[in-house]
């Protein structure tokens, strides 16, 4: 008898990413005629005790060994509550009970830029970059599933900031493309089975059902009433949209670059007449990354800038100056758009 | 003392869609030498007795004469409830009064096809079209808001079916631009306060509220729902996701069909290897316009159609035929994609 489905879902998942990185480490140029490599590659897990993590970590254990991989995992201690520290010390056991190695807790301070999550979020991939650049990690598996990249999906539509923000997750992230989120196509129930069929314990982090986060607001109430309106497919639509997304961004992204260089005149200005004739999506695109280039942090650069700057080119009636955030300032001038800092 | 605010906004929107039209309308091409029109330029109202449309119509009956135009009204009849032609005769004496001119019922038929709501409103499109060529309409007035674009792109969202599906209801749509939504920035609330405003009396669509229906579902418990966890601002973000996935979607549609030609070969097959050179983004449109044009369906022809051809590009290990809708197969054959009605 093999094992049950949805242990056998969570190790394909993890399989199949694993050979993705051991075909990246073992690219011809890393290996030269063949030579055994002097390590076997590490791969880490970051672990919170959640089921999710959980099944991650029970799949990395099964499926490392067989293919030559050694498996080791990381719990981050956020100190947000009394008592982390224990929490973190008992995960690290459940991930040894595993047989991964090595294993350890990583405490991190958890600072405010941005809310909660946001500086939580930041002092966690902190903690383990770290982990990994001490370790030599070869990859670092995350256990977002499709029920986390919808969520992910909403919030950025809550922002209405274009396709960009509807991408979700990617399924390959960080530097080098060392995340890895083997589980982003896998629903959080199939996780949570795998972990019930396999006896693991699992610990729910109070965060998650916490109304004061709009994650756990999205999750336990506005997810669930959508899904009541629209029918059961809306999780499955959502993750769908995010890869859309993603992908129509990249390509939005590569027409503007060589787009931005065509439009330059010998002296490196933006011509009008050349913007004027670009598709808008792509011409605002240009103009985000002129406003970047000139010094404006992507981050305060919203689309009502953009727009503002976009009718200098397609609603010329003389307006001024633009005063964009970075004291960047966007003035046209005879045919030219010029785009420098103040 | 001016109008109330509500009222001050809904004409304003109608004003300056009234701009349009007779700019359009007044295009060197048609009036040589600035000769006077021969007759003046009508604008319909489409009108169902609710605020939105009521609204509407009290607004083209006030900025209509001031800028030499005609407005007419039609309210369609969808006799779908009994006392529906009563309610039609109603609507159109509430449209006299406003001294709009001419005035008419349409009754229609509705069909079966693709369910109750795209029914009723094919029939009642077509019946729209059909007064307007009647009546030599220059345009015709539709009263959706800023919520009702909101709900139609969490319906697009919920298909999972990529940006164009996010992009809601144009500004301008139908054959030669007739349709025209003048409120589509407009919340709501404002269309409601400017008829209690006016004293103007509305009906109010006992569908509206009814749960059979996916929107009136989306408009009572999903949106309330969404908006309670992501904040009161999420209206507004999905009306601006609409805007940036249209141009999102039309600049790849662009992009698309100047890559569809640049990748056939002289025999007009498509070359496997230009195709896997291009963004996925865009690769995967080129062969949804190729299949399209090989006689698939459009409405058919699925996401995990296009991506099973796309295997054949980017996966490509001895694959068979591919069948599509309509009949459709693609193949690969000696580099080359041969998609062709088998």
């Amino acid at each position: 008898m093999g094992p049950h489905p949805a242990v056998a879902a969570i190790r394909l998942a993890v399989r199949r990413v694993l050979h993705d990185v051991l075909n990246e480490n073992s690219a011809p140029h890393t290996a030269p005629h063949d030579a055994p490599r002097a390590t076997t590659p590490l791969v880490l897990v970051a672990c919170s005790g959640g089921a999710d993590s959980m099944a991650l970590a029970s799949a990395l254990a099964f499926e490392a060994p067989k293919l030559g991989v050694r498996a080791g995992g990381v719990t981050v201690d956020h100190g947000l509550q009394p008592g982390s520290d224990l929490r973190a010390a008992d995960v690290v056991a459940r991930l040894a009970a595993l047989r991964l190695d090595p294993v350890e807790s990583a405490a991190v301070r958890v600072g405010r830029d941005g809310g909660p999550e946001a500086a939580a979020r930041d002092a966690r991939y902190a903690a383990l970059d770290a982990a990994a650049d001490r370790h030599g990690a070869a990859a670092i598996l995350l256990g977002h599933t499709r029920d986390d990249q919808a969520e992910t999906v909403l919030l950025g539509l809550a922002r209405g900031s274009g396709i960009r923000s509807l991408s979700g997750m990617a399924a390959t992230s960080g530097v080098g493309g060392r995340y890895r989120r083997p589980f982003l196509q896998l629903d959080r129930q199939t996780a949570r089975t795998a972990c019930m069929a396999q006896s693991l314990p699992v610990w729910d982090d109070p965060h998650n059902a916490d109304p004061a986060y709009t994650r756990s607001r999205l999750r336990h109430e506005g997810l669930p009433a959508l899904e009541k309106a629209l029918g059961k497919g809306v999780v499955e639509a959502l993750a769908r949209t995010a890869q859309l997304s993603r992908d129509d961004a990249d390509a939005l992204d590569t027409w503007a670059a060589q787009a931005e260089a065509a439009v330059r005149d010998p002296a490196g200005l933006l011509e009008c007449a050349k913007l004027y004739a670009l598709p808008p999506a792509v011409r605002r695109r240009v103009l985000r990354r002129a406003a970047i280039e000139a010094g404006a942090p992507a981050g305060s650069l919203f689309a009502r800038h953009i727009e503002e700057v976009d009718r200098l080119i397609t609603g010329w009636r003389g307006q001024g100056e633009i005063n964009l955030p970075g004291r960047v300032v966007a003035q046209r001038q005879g045919g030219r758009l010029v785009i420098r800092q103040g």
